[in-house]
């Protein structure tokens, strides 16, 4: 271990007096992010407070070939910040500084450390706000927002972080720093930035980060409607697309999550709904009212038996309140539960739906539903009791069977969670051998030693040597899964 | 030559009876596209209808180490699609079919020769649009669209092309292809989308391209309002996106192209006005009324002494008249001109127009302004005739001076016409050499041999030996442009 040694020697020339952890408690903190089932203690942790430090510590990564993984506050649900046990983690949590607001352009640079919400707050008085809102906004950053392209309730109408990331400062794996974007949308040659944002840490770390902010609209109501099952609630869904009515949001919960919902935190949704659909909607006045109508007949042309209608920030915040602690709720009615992400086009939700009702059946576990109707965006809730002897496997299992299932219907892998390591070895369930192998050039031409966040989003011979579970069964993994990785 | 006449039987072997130019009659009629001050003879010109035909024919020249491009309408104002003495044109004009209309999820899907006003048309009996609207889109086609990732008036509120591509099938610089996205806007992993759109042919070539459709906006409203000067035209610009009303479109013509457009169409706009701005509002009728109102006052309180507004789409047509005619009108007014195209942060228009008015004045040539000015897209046209000696080098070095000021003033290279050739030598003006070196990579990692479209978007030795002009005097260049080229 003399090069480890030597190694640390130089990180600890490079950093501030504690932005160096080497102890193995310290580490342990480290082990893991939102996917709590597997974890990693790495060699060493950073805390650099700058770009130059990062700098430091990547040309130090670089010159002794030690692969590195960026970290911002951890919450991330794919594992795309699990350590490597012979790399070092550069945790960005002291890089929290919002360095500029320009009102005028509405443009906001930060640090990658700033949690999501903080940018909002930033610009709050001005009116101003940041549309991209994962649920786990409060605490997220927006370094961990750029490395997964994050999503939330609003991008049905506002998009995902890619499309409002006008600017870059990023850390490339040799340690250099380049410049990208910057106020204005457009610039010459290739899109670098879409590059950039969305390859989970796999090219480089971005150390500044400039922002498009949107001016708060004008008028918001959410509704609330109840109908018996998710079928009324998913058609009801697809009749408010076809009528070209853009919410803001289309959320969906089905009765397990609703009663989960209830239990923990007295949301008030109505008793014996077998559904509950939550639309939001924002703009102009007259536009919301116009669309409120037009959403209120086709919910009870659909079934809905019990419609409410919040107009107010207080009464809004009550309507959310149950569908924003759904995943945590889960935990009144399950010992565990795991998260699964994945899209299906809107009009196979009623399929993909049933097949997961066959999957509860077929593997004697339970699974709630919540989702992001509006672009398909399913996350099922796999309810599993780790004390029962191999009931996490069979949730796992389950669990992947959903993705397949999502995959048959023509959909995607992840909405907004990730690839990471959780879904790494399921990618060429989706994508074919030269799609893969365009990704994978496009890594080595910014990481030609394969040092920045290893084992993250591509499949690995070393990562997927076994194919999990029920990708066996998958009509392309019979095809050749195995030997495409 | 017995190589070549290899090649051609390789390539005659590969096509239908018709698809093959050699004679050079035939070949002449390629060799420039819009940028007409620059033509090179094709060694051939290859007409696929398909796919597998676009396929054949870059494997061919694969395995002979032969440059190609691709050419849509040839309509590019940048030179992308200028031919390589030793390469081949691959002309797209017969991919011209769409291949999938879907109303549901508002998306159509279209061969590259489609031009960009047929995929409107396509659709418009549905009430739904293409938003991208480059002044040429009656000819100019969806391919060159995607390639140049081309704007247009509307791109203020809308975006460039790259927000509205969601799914491409491209054929690789080898001859593989890859189909990237689908009908959904998110896909895990980088944006490799988003490295195409915008990347002028030199990544391999789009032959199915899927694109975002709209509906129609309930309502459109455009205004037009007369003023003393462009300062005062640029200081109600600026006015109303301080007030965060967002139009569609903001246009800016100067005196002399209002002069030129009377002139040539009788577009009917005030007599003695020293600017005119057209402003069109699109959206719910209650907003654009409200917004309406706002601009009235902002324009009158800068200095607008007359203003029209035209309801419906016959007025609408009359005000929109001289705007998309004025380039074809300064023919009216000039033996010949050159269409220069940057960009400068907003507030620093009229810092921008002041130098372009002292560049006219050294150089004893005129210069019209034309400008999208929500953006801050300039199109100085610049006056020259080509029968005085040296007055078309005078009117090229005063093009170049203007952009030199652009990038002074933080602004950008082009708008929305591309580099292409015209402007390659000018990336180091805005890009450090790691920025290049970033998109040399990416490129590299596409096309290691150099093949697809050699000599565009980026500056060599080759094509820059000399440095042109103005860009000598910029500090930059002073810095070490040569240097990095």
């Amino acid at each position: 271990m003399a090069q480890l040694s030597e190694f640390l020697a130089v990180l600890e020339a490079a950093l501030p007096a504690d932005a160096l952890l080497t102890d193995t408690a310290d580490l342990r903190t480290y082990e893991c992010d939102g996917l709590t089932g597997r974890r990693v203690v790495p060699a060493a942790v950073c805390l650099p407070e700058s770009t130059e430090e990062v700098q430091a510590v990547v040309r130090a990564c670089a010159a002794h070939r030690v692969p590195f993984v960026a970290r911002g506050a951890g919450t991330g649900l794919s594992g795309g910040a699990l350590p490597v046990a012979e790399g070092v983690v550069i945790s960005l949590a002291r890089m929290n500084r919002v360095l500029d607001v320009d009102l005028y352009s509405q443009r906001i640079t930060v640090q990658p450390g700033v949690t999501n919400l903080q940018v909002t707050e930033a610009v709050a008085a001005h009116h101003l706000y940041y549309a991209p809102d994962p649920s786990s906004q409060q605490v997220c950053t927006i370094g961990g927002n750029v490395a997964e392209n994050s999503g939330g309730a609003h991008c049905l109408k506002y998009g995902f972080t890619v499309n409002h990331v006008t600017g870059l400062t990023v850390v490339l794996p040799d340690g250099e720093r380049i410049a990208l974007g910057g106020a204005s949308l457009e610039s010459p040659g290739p899109d670098v930035i879409g590059v950039f944002v969305g390859s989970e840490g796999t090219l480089g770390i971005a150390t500044e980060i400039t922002l498009r902010l949107l001016p708060r609209p004008a008028a918001v109501v959410t509704q609330l409607a109840a109908f018996d099952s998710t079928d009324e609630a998913g058609a009801a869904v697809s009749a408010i697309v076809a009528a070209r009515i853009l919410p803001s949001a289309m959320e969906i919960m089905d009765r397990l999550t609703i009663e989960a919902a209830e239990a923990a935190v007295n949301a008030g949704y109505p008793e014996d709904s077998g559904a509950i659909l939550i639309v939001e909607l924002d703009g102009v006045a007259a536009q919301v009212e116009e669309d409120l109508a037009a959403l209120d007949r086709i919910c009870r042309e659909h079934g809905a038996w019990e419609i409410r209608t919040a107009a107010d920030a207080a009464e809004r915040a009550l309507l959310w309140k149950g569908r924003k602690s759904a995943f945590g709720a889960m935990g009144r009615v399950s010992q565990s539960y795991y998260v699964q992400d994945g899209v299906v086009p809107r009009t196979k939700l009623p399929q993909v739906l049933r097949r997961i009702a066959e999957l509860e059946q077929e593997y004697g576990l339970r699974v709630g539903n919540v989702f992001h109707a509006g672009d398909g965006n399913l996350h099922p809730l796999v309810l599993y009791d780790e004390h029962v002897a191999g009931e996490s496997e069979r949730a796992r299992e389950l669990a992947d069977a959903i993705l397949v299932a999502c995959i048959d219907a023509g959909g995607s892998l992840t909405g907004e969670h990730g690839i990471g390591t959780d879904k790494a070895c399921a990618m060429p369930l989706m994508f074919g051998r030269d799609d893969l192998d365009v990704m994978q050039r496009l890594r080595r031409a910014f990481d030609p030693a394969g040092l920045a966040n290893p084992g993250k989003l591509f499949p690995t011979p070393r990562l997927c040597g076994e194919v999990p579970g029920p990708y066996r069964q998958h009509p392309l993994e019979r095809a050749g899964l195995a030997e495409r990785l």
